[in-house]
């Protein structure tokens, strides 16, 4: 999965992720009301109103990009009807031929971290029959807990050819509050960078590793000098656009090659018609048509940032 | 829901919790056999077998436990029917009057974490209504990510009136590879722990916070060290039996006033009539008498072990 994604990322020229991350404040009134008037002000009505604004989103961008990362707390929110926005997200993405990121940052121990990494990215197993449950094609997966939490998550991706990526620089303001601090003259985020690095050796793809890290586009110093400790791994890069994140500052989290980084931007996207530059010339009614011209944009911003370097 | 806690546990007199976690291999055949000519070898007929199979326990153990700790995962690895069979657990759980602790180890930033938040402790609204999606008491959360991670959660707590507990040192072989590294001479999970009182000062219940730590049974030092260095938060102790911890080990990890920890057992209990002592005398028919007679046990090993010290 991970070579698909690279070649993904060459053939659309776009090292981008669309984060499907909606809150029901994105959602234009038009979709709303009518999930509404199916299904009235309820849980099933707000999954209904999310499904049919993702929709929207991938059907005006599926032929531009090479994943989305739906996040699933925002599914997660409305309980089980949430949660089947979810999968029919995942689902209909790749129909589309999209890869699907879950961005569920799930981590435990043993036989219990097996079983996320089963309901994520493996199939269960029920009598003489093995069934996928959410099936995503990569999930972000949390270190905290060590190498007894990442292991099942391996053994399932070798099975499946399918691919981690690691937290290990996280692009929020606090994140340095634990993640920074040194030990032995190194910060935490290092070491497990070099875990990353570790694991991902033995689960190499053709050039990069199924194993891959998050490192957040907040933080561009600490992403060049974890570029160099795990050479092998993608990194996925969040942070771009809402949270500050720029294309000239991405530069170092990409190798020479031109590869090693998918950047997602989440509300800049989905959410592009609701903000400067784009709610002057995009109504809501064509919120997707907003999302895709946010896309364009935001692939040249770091194409140019990348050709310049 | 501290205060609730602590009380159920005072009433009880168990500071136990049963880990709901229910494997497939746990379930007695005659349970899945018929959930299997219900609804087929599917993901609906492992939901209904796990259901009923958990059912049996509750109504087997509510009256002399003050809690019980369904992990997510263990359902999730269904996709939705584990998760609806998760819901039915929790549901029923509370109709019985135990405490839900959601073992969900979530974490992540901002209006993600909130949205885990409100998933599983809140409420979310839809239009001008509010929906309570999985509605737990307590859920515990993964600290990688710092203040940004946990405040949306406090926020929540604050609300509702229920409580987290946040990973400080994990009951797993692993768990020092970044838990026990040094930073000025303090390991990290001692750090987490400090941080862990101070988000707890804020929302206090009567005599313990409504924020709460995790510390695994297999480390009793560090769970006596780490009594003195949060001693308002109630430690939710993983790790006992199965992975073995014994009542001995643990008598450090409450206060004088014989409160302030809360120790689960899951397969020891819901798997009783699989293994010694309880094979013997219990057949798979009666595998919820097991648990009955596995919880009465723990709570002799352990009341005795308290009352030695």
């Amino acid at each position: 999965m991970i070579n698909k994604l690279v070649a993904k990322i060459q053939k659309t020229n776009a090292p981008i992720v669309v984060g499907l991350d909606p809150m029901m404040k994105f959602i234009p009134e038009y979709i709303t009301k009518k999930a509404f008037e199916q299904y009235g002000e309820t849980l099933k009505g707000a999954g209904e109103a999310i499904w049919q604004y993702n929709k929207g989103i991938i059907d005006a961008t599926y032929d531009l990009i090479p994943a989305v990362k739906p996040q699933i707390a925002m599914y997660e929110q409305f309980g089980i009807e949430g949660l089947i926005a979810f999968q029919k997200t995942v689902d209909y993405s790749k129909e589309k031929d999209l890869i699907v990121i879950g961005d569920v940052k799930r981590g435990d121990i043993g036989s219990t971290s097996e079983a996320y990494a089963v309901g994520h990215l493996g199939r269960a197993q029920v009598g003489s029959h093995s069934y996928y449950g959410f099936n995503e094609d990569f999930a972000t997966v949390n270190p905290y807990l060590g190498s007894d939490g990442i292991t099942p998550f391996l053994d399932v991706c070798r099975q499946e050819q399918k691919g981690i990526f690691i937290l290990a620089k996280t692009s929020n303001p606090s994140s340095g509050e634990f993640q920074d601090q040194l030990i032995d003259g190194k910060p935490l985020y290092e070491k497990v960078a070099e875990k990353i690095a570790e694991w991902g050796e033995t689960l190499m793809g053709d050039n990069y590793s199924f194993v891959g890290a998050v490192v957040g586009a907040t933080y561009p110093e600490m992403g060049k000098a974890l570029r160099k400790v795990m050479p092998k791994a993608y990194i996925l890069v969040p942070g771009y656009g809402a949270q500050g994140g720029k294309g000239a500052d991405l530069v170092h989290f990409f190798n020479e090659d031109g590869l090693g980084a998918i950047v997602n931007s989440s509300r800049g996207i989905i959410a592009a018609y609701q903000s400067a530059p784009y709610k002057e010339r995009f109504s809501p009614e064509n919120y997707a048509d907003a999302s895709r011209q946010a896309v364009l944009d935001m692939v040249e911003d770091i194409s140019t940032a990348i050709a310049k370097r």
